[in-house]
């Protein structure tokens, strides 16, 4: 098991942690590493990172349809939202894996999706081999 | 393959499985639970088990902005809602495991979201020991 | 590793993969199958196969609930849309498996989301054999 920290600097913010993954990932070898996010106001998500409208359309639309105060929320911290968007935009992810590479295509990279920050953030990463050819 | 079955008691609800999950876990090891839902309007997610108002502020947005009666839906059993909710929320969650416990953070657990109860849910549980180093 | 490639044939479209994906899979053993696509504006997901009004009504709901031409949206390709409903989909699916078959509910199937197309889909498949009791 290993373990990724993040730092968040606004309350919604995109961050490329494909870096980090990649350090940690066995130099050899094929299969799939899985990513956990022990929160519940954050998410992992794969897009992508060449043109950063992208993050900024995505996060726009998410927090025009899914607003801060919708009429009816009760949950006393206010932050039903980061919820909402945390398991919409889902708190794990498992991507293949070859060599110390991420199996990503050419426009793709792993977001750490804050909705609640700014904050530190802990992920869990486990690799699990392919054994089965 | 181990099984998990859940009975639901209301059209909508999030239903914590967690401890369900944990009792099937290895005693020792580490690796990841994946939890799949054979279901096509039901989901999987993990989110907040202390506040009750955040699962209530969850499902009252869910069905809020994803109504049962939308404009256009022509699927006959008038569940479309329920399995464009199975499609955002997912049907399958992947979690790290160690020593019989869920490696959730502090305020995680595991929920069944039923959308289109009252209803016998399946859950399939498979977990993979970690063999990477 | 495998590689599943599917062509679309409109700009939004659910195809059903199941057959490509278990044609893949160790005809015997159990375990995982992990689903990763290799593109930003496309998804995976599982729903019901039987009637097609449920992948009709999904796609509208998506369209009409985040449409392309966002008040806001600053992307120049003019797909942030898509590239939304790639992450609220997922990019990744994983699915357990006996002996040839996904081990699926009566109604569910795979599909790749189409939200970009029409083009030339790539579909990465590593299966995972179970080594846990």
């Amino acid at each position: 098991m290993k373990i990724i920290k993040v730092r968040s600097k606004a309350r919604e913010e995109m961050i490329d942690i494909t870096r980090e993954v990649e350090k940690l990932l066995p130099e050899k070898g094929e299969g799939v590493c899985v990513l956990f996010v022990q929160h519940t106001t954050c998410g992992l998500t794969i897009n992508e990172n060449a043109d950063p409208d992208v993050k900024k359309d995505m996060l726009l639309f998410l927090r025009k349809t899914i607003p801060q105060f919708f009429e009816g929320f009760q949950h006393f911290e206010h932050n039903s939202d980061a919820h909402i968007k945390s398991s919409l935009v889902g708190s794990n992810i498992t991507v293949p894996f070859q060599n110390g590479k991420l199996m990503l295509g050419r426009w793709q990279a792993v977001f750490l999706c804050e909705f609640d920050g700014a904050r530190e953030r802990t992920i869990l990463m486990q690799t699990l081999i392919s054994n089965s050819d």
